[in-house]
């Protein structure tokens, strides 16, 4: 992602300036968040969303707590609590303040601010060299003018780098290896056409969008020589959980013999769990199916089924591309591998 | 259907209320017709849709032709030319308006007015008659407590009858063998989730709707024991075209081990078309794609794919439910000793 799509700026010592994703596509407008309500009033209306950069704007905004509030145990608390409310299942967002906020009880009162506004520097800075690092491994699987077809939104918008699914497919455009790159709209919340079409468009990569309904039949054609997808969590054996609609995509793209890649930092692994059937599936609101926004194309409250994810089995898995490399099937021994020396090597964040 | 639920009323001499299904699923409103334009307007505007309901529609405007501008030659042809040009690739309707034509053409003036209005009546019984027999072959086939999942829309808002797809559903469902049916939403223009979901609805079936992007969740979950869809066109080989979308189900469906029926009239059986790859597809306006009605989420001139139909291959398929029987693979035998049978009992319609 250009740095000026970037959806997160840091202004250190003072606020942040962040794209409000919920006006995407027709708007590009940003908002100066100077107090840590504005942010969780942000993140509670998903104007910033996305597990990495959730994790960033927490650190920010313990930073920006810091800052209006003073650097005291009570005040960084109250921060924290208030951060980690707004969404109670972001593991990212959890985390991240968490680690902000056990570094800074660590130092002096007087060091806090500053340090905490360097943290979340750091931990962008890290974000986009994981994101370039998957981009990197991801482009080397992409061949000479392919056309790839991705789903949802695995891109700088929800990362602050150039994402993970899009980062690749980013890095093989400037490449000049991909030539093309699909994005299903994703019912129910449409995050590929809102925003993985926007991000696509912006980064001048030829971009085409199609119906969910429309992939065995796109994929069927011969137009798309690679699938790649994010993950939000992915199981010891190679099982991925995505977005709903992503196990369809796969199972079509075994039918037409076309490889499928999940491409996520290693930090989606884990280790404890052993298979897909022990990741837990969150269901959403029903309202979202059988309409969008306000429009409402379904009889009053017909019973939905809606969700949030689905598993990928690792046998319709051609590669996992990481940011330390990318692992092949059978997944077991290489996941446990890499992200054993990941952790190894891990600071606090 | 309920009758009470018809969307097409014959009142013979006079006139027809069509049901508006673009008002659905919020208002049930009929429209009375009363003269050949307003059926055109009613038609273009996809007022009444669906293949065989545009057939009978068609039959009715020659008689509602031959009412008020009289039962001359010149008049019927000049109706007739104006309702084929409603809709061009609509093969139902120019056959039914034709099959109107020729047989109003042999008798003397004084007797077609009325002849017109019985044809008109006789395609509706005959189209209930074939529904209901789709109905009771299909449902034979679903086993007690099933639930079923269907695509699109290929209920009595299609036929005029109870439907094909859903006449399977609503016949399993009043022998008290199917218990609920999942209907997907259908992008782009969303035929579950507006005409499917309220058919269901006013059927009494229960009912649950879901994204086009769920079914594999779906089918994994075990929820489901049974798929049925309609089909626009099947060839010799059994190869199906239908809604774009129906060919990832039966994939779906294949992996998960739940059986794929398609349930639709034998004049749907192309044996001219050897196999689905001779089906001509039709690709509509991008702009269906990205947004619905007035709502656009998509970034503006966003290059779309959007194929009205795919093409499930025979091998998905575990049997053809037709008006005459149910046909198992290999199919070719099959539907050719069915539909060579059905065509040599044929009157003129």
């Amino acid at each position: 992602m250009n740095s000026d799509l970037a959806p997160l700026r840091i202004v250190p010592g003072s606020h942040i300036d962040l794209l409000d994703q919920t006006r995407l596509p027709h708007e590009e407008g940003f908002i100066a968040i100077r107090d840590v309500a504005a942010l969780c009033e942000a993140i509670r209306a998903l104007r910033v969303r996305g597990a990495p950069l959730l994790g960033l704007a927490a650190a920010c905004g313990m930073a920006i707590g810091a800052t209006t509030r003073g650097p005291s145990d009570t005040a960084l608390r109250a921060t924290y609590n208030e951060l980690v409310a707004t969404r109670p299942t972001a593991v990212d967002l959890a985390a991240c303040a968490q680690d902000a906020l056990t570094m800074a009880l660590a130092l002096p009162e007087g060091e806090r601010n500053a340090a905490l506004w360097r943290f979340a520097e750091g931990l962008a800075a890290k974000r986009a060299e994981e994101d370039a690092a998957i981009g990197a491994n991801g482009a080397a699987l992409i061949p000479e003018g392919a056309a790839v077809l991705t789903h949802c939104n695995a891109g700088g918008l929800a990362t602050g780098g150039i994402g993970t699914a899009l980062g690749v497919v980013w890095t093989a455009f400037a490449q000049g290896r991909a030539v093309r790159c699909y994005a299903t709209e994703t019912r129910p919340l449409l995050q590929g056409a809102r925003l993985t079409a926007w991000e696509l468009t912006r980064a001048g990569i030829p971009a085409t969008l199609l119906p969910d309904s429309a992939v065995a039949s796109l994929l069927g054609s011969g137009a798309v020589q690679v699938v790649v997808t994010g993950a939000d969590r992915i199981a010891a054996n190679g099982d991925s959980a995505n977005k709903i609609g992503t196990a369809q995509i796969a199972l079509a793209a075994a039918a037409y013999g076309v490889p499928f890649y999940i491409a996520a930092p290693l930090t989606t692994v884990d280790l404890a769990c052993p298979d897909g059937s022990r990741i837990p599936i969150e269901f959403r609101d029903g309202g979202e199916v059988g309409g969008f926004d306000g429009a409402r194309w379904a009889p009053d409250g017909i019973d939905t089924y809606n969700p949030a994810f689905d598993v990928t089995p690792a046998r319709l898995i051609a590669a996992i591309v990481t940011e330390r490399g990318v692992v092949r099937p059978p997944f077991g021994a290489g996941l446990a591998a890499l992200a054993a020396r990941a952790e190894g090597e891990r600071p606090v964040h």
